[in-house]
């Protein structure tokens, strides 16, 4: 099982690619970010997220992905910035094929940490331990991409599980 | 000079294609809707409003386009699920090349009527009357891509005009 967790933003996208060993243990693959930063036009970032995306799923051949859910926006402008992007990363996946789920960041953070309410470093440290890194990894979208990929790992391999 | 007018939805997505005649008269060719009602899964919707525009764009090659922006949302919910498909209408857009310019809905009334504050009945009459229909165009969100490639028309005629 190879699978793909996605974190959506405006100008940064993060995303991590993470495996079943094995013995069930999850290994990274490969993370980072997408960075639009540069990018002044909304069309040419669109443009960007979806080949830089396709890039990456071509490269890995992920049989799955993840991606963070936007479960609550007081600013409603970036909510809808990030949610264009968000509709080019679905579409992108979709045309890949790719099975889909979404997770809030508190069932992130829930399925990492086994709290809800952990802080953004706790999230970060849990990534550290269960992953075997040496070091948190960096930057904040490229950690919270592997917090989603590690969510979706456990909820793919427990579904096949269970269809035998 | 032929323009794609569009006014995103979550399940329907209204377009229009209109034109400049030999005298400047604006001449409308084709408008409907993308009705995506029948999709339950986001994904399959993404993918599907996709390939539907992609299709319409390579009928009738477009020069520019416009969207309609979401100027303001009482529901994030609502705004964040009808900018995911904004994201893949501008991607879209942008895959094909086009120019695109946005309009608020207000931006819209005041292009088509004169005043910022006419209501959904006399814009869909001026456009009637501007574009000598027997009858008001339907459904609505048709009717409004008509009044946003109105409103395209007339900016990129004059940027056109302007650069000579």
């Amino acid at each position: 099982m190879l699978v793909l967790g996605i974190d959506p933003g405006i100008a940064i996208t993060g995303y991590a690619f993470l495996a079943s060993d094995a013995q069930g243990e999850p290994k990274l693959i490969e993370y980072g970010v997408i960075d639009l930063t540069a990018v002044k036009e909304n069309s040419g970032r669109l443009l960007l997220l979806f080949d830089k995306l396709d890039e990456l799923i071509l490269k890995h051949k992920p049989n799955a992905a993840a991606i963070e859910k936007l479960f609550f926006q007081k600013n409603v402008k970036t909510a809808m910035a990030v949610s264009e992007g968000r509709g080019v990363v679905q579409y992108c996946l979709a045309r890949h094929g790719l099975p889909v789920r979404e997770f809030t960041p508190n069932e992130v953070k829930l399925a990492v940490t086994s709290s809800g309410s952990a802080d953004k470093r706790q999230v970060q440290e849990m990534v550290r331990i269960l992953l075997n890194l040496e070091q948190v990894p960096s930057p904040d979208d490229a950690a919270d991409a592997i917090a989603i990929a590690l969510c979706a790992l456990g909820t793919f391999n427990y579904e096949s599980l269970m269809q035998g």
